[in-house]
């Protein structure tokens, strides 16, 4: 199933417009390119919703934030609802700042978003504090929570993906994607993907492209997504040389997507839905 | 002769001034490295000025631009043009907003370009748009349309350049350079280029390298330009791994150009004048 | 000694804070990736001390310095100094514009460095205008000037040491460390460090984890910093091929500090104390 949605973002190379973070805005443009999509960068207020207006998915990343760009995500937010494009969002250290969050609670309460995706801090923190009164409310510490110990527990991305009906990519050990009344476990990756500066950015950037080229079924293409960079991950790893760090796997993690196949991806991965 | 053109960019190592974008920074900054030029990226409107003040060439980009950068770039430009220093316009996305396209109209009418680098769309909307009244124009339409279906017709590079006095780079499946009544037709070039984001930010870049080292000839130096990324393209390709994709071919790009000497550029240029 | 340096930063994977430059932001968050600390970029007055006060380090860089990022470097700042934790400043081409020198100044005067870190041209700019009266004192021109005439002086860098109390490293041909008493001139490096964009950037960030990890003495552990990425110069040039240029470099230097271990350092640094 995986690969038929990565064949259908090669075959319709949709445009995504992403406004993200000084950091790894790069990387996110050349993944695009890698999986067979467009990137177009703008952030200005000003013209925001004209580029989003032109695009077929839209990625708002709150990495390295500044005043100036809200208005813009805004904007770009609510012009993507309107004519029904998909709207990522990637709430990068939503919990490090109450400023960061209180941005992230503007959007969440503004704009509809298809797909959020974050690590299992950043969904947590969302999730906590979408909704005013739920901040310390029972599915919080709910039943998952025994049981994973290191941030895997769906709990607070069903949470997350019932209070906004979006479907919530939680990544980190393992991989959750909660949405649709489905729940995928996925279980691709390598832990080097943690060693190098942007692979939440670049996982974000490639749901963009998945749900703009597979509208009909958001969580299967957020889950294609994070499964796809995953094996991407793996391969990236098992091209390492005794003198590659984590420069050369940035580059060996893209390169993995360029040449990843339908064929490839249907057989890599490894997931299971409840 | 494109080879004394990159051995006098070598010899004099220009300083280059770029007020650029977020996505492609640093693969301008080492781009310019590694054709023997330094890169100085400043984009404050308090200190444009004075940074374009001592430098030997300036690059105006409009990716990414934000409303505060429109004053640095005027001051930078305005700055060159009294101190006779080259200035390059990039013009990236022009026609994807009307903000955007009302910055790069102001910069024409306020600032006299060198070189003005764009793909067939940018260089056709900047040349439709300039003169209000020349939207359209027949040149737009002319006899050159119909021979050329992919974007390589000559017409709107020399209606810009008649326009604005610029050399004008028109890139694309086929290169054109046209200005100083001369029109080069470039056949160096790969496909690859188009699967990496910023080779147009970077051909930019280099041409503002190359006019300002060769002040004398600016559209021989921008055809020099284009021609030696062209052929760094094709050395980037035939460099390729099978597990190598776009980020090792960004790599292998900026690495040809490290390498270019002026014989390599002047055996292996491909291009006619007319 | 420097050995141990580097391993309490491996050990203790501390968090620092940057605000820094467009051009090199993605090279800094990865080198610090590479020798095991973590990096936040965060750059918004509205949250820059509250991204502070959760790091373990705090690193200013003045490169593409805008306005806005001047309060926020302010903030963080001080929060640092209020709590004690570790700040370099990078006075990126502070010489460049009166507007740069003035914000240099301005953080010198409002926040406790514990590293600053420039080429001799900046920390000579530095030392000269930070005391007004002291812009042609003596020590600027003093006994150390004639015998060291590619820059390797260390007056400046014992002068800007005894005014601000951090410990200065000039970086250049010969690399100086001043502070505490103590003055280190140190060996490695390779001039390929200089064809690549950001290696003094990431040297600075690199600084940051290591006086973040060793606070009880910055001068040793910026020295070791120096001496870490110089060490890994040298490794980045022995592994490049006949095709590699700049671009291939950059990512070998990183490459290079994710595999430097302890024992590659203390085999490997080459200085002197006096």
């Amino acid at each position: 199933m995986f690969g038929e949605l990565l064949a259908r973002v090669r075959e319709s190379a949709p445009l995504v417009h992403c406004i993200t973070n000084i950091v790894t805005v790069n990387d996110c443009a050349n993944v695009l390119l890698a999986c067979g999509a467009s990137p177009i960068m703008a952030e200005a207020p000003e013209e925001a919703a004209a580029i989003t207006a032109r695009s077929d998915g839209l990625v708002l990343n709150l990495g390295t934030l500044r005043a100036e760009k809200i208005p813009a995500m805004l904007a770009s937010g609510r012009e993507a609802n309107g004519r029904n494009i998909p709207v990522v969002l990637d709430p990068v250290g939503v919990g490090a700042s109450p400023w960061r969050m209180e941005a992230a609670l503007r959007l969440l309460r503004e704009i509809r978003f298809t797909v959020i995706r974050g690590n299992a801090a950043e969904i947590r923190a969302l999730a906590g504090a979408f909704t005013p009164a739920a901040a310390d409310a029972p599915q919080e510490k709910g039943v998952d929570a025994g049981d994973a110990p290191r941030g895997a527990s769906p709990a607070a991305a069903r949470t997350l993906a019932a209070r906004t009906g979006a479907a919530v990519a939680m990544t980190g050990e393992t991989d959750l994607v909660a949405g649709g009344g489905t729940l995928y476990r996925l279980h691709n990756g390598h832990p080097l993907m943690r060693r190098v500066t942007g692979a939440g950015c670049q996982l974000s950037a490639l749901a963009g492209a998945f749900v703009a080229a597979n509208r009909a079924s958001p969580a299967a293409a957020a889950a294609a997504a994070v499964c796809a960079l995953g094996l991407c991950g793996e391969r990236a790893a098992a091209r390492m040389g005794p003198q590659d760090g984590n420069a050369s796997y940035r580059n060996y993690l893209i390169d993995a997507v360029f040449r990843l196949t339908p064929e490839d991806l249907e057989k890599g991965a490894r997931y299971e839905m409840c």
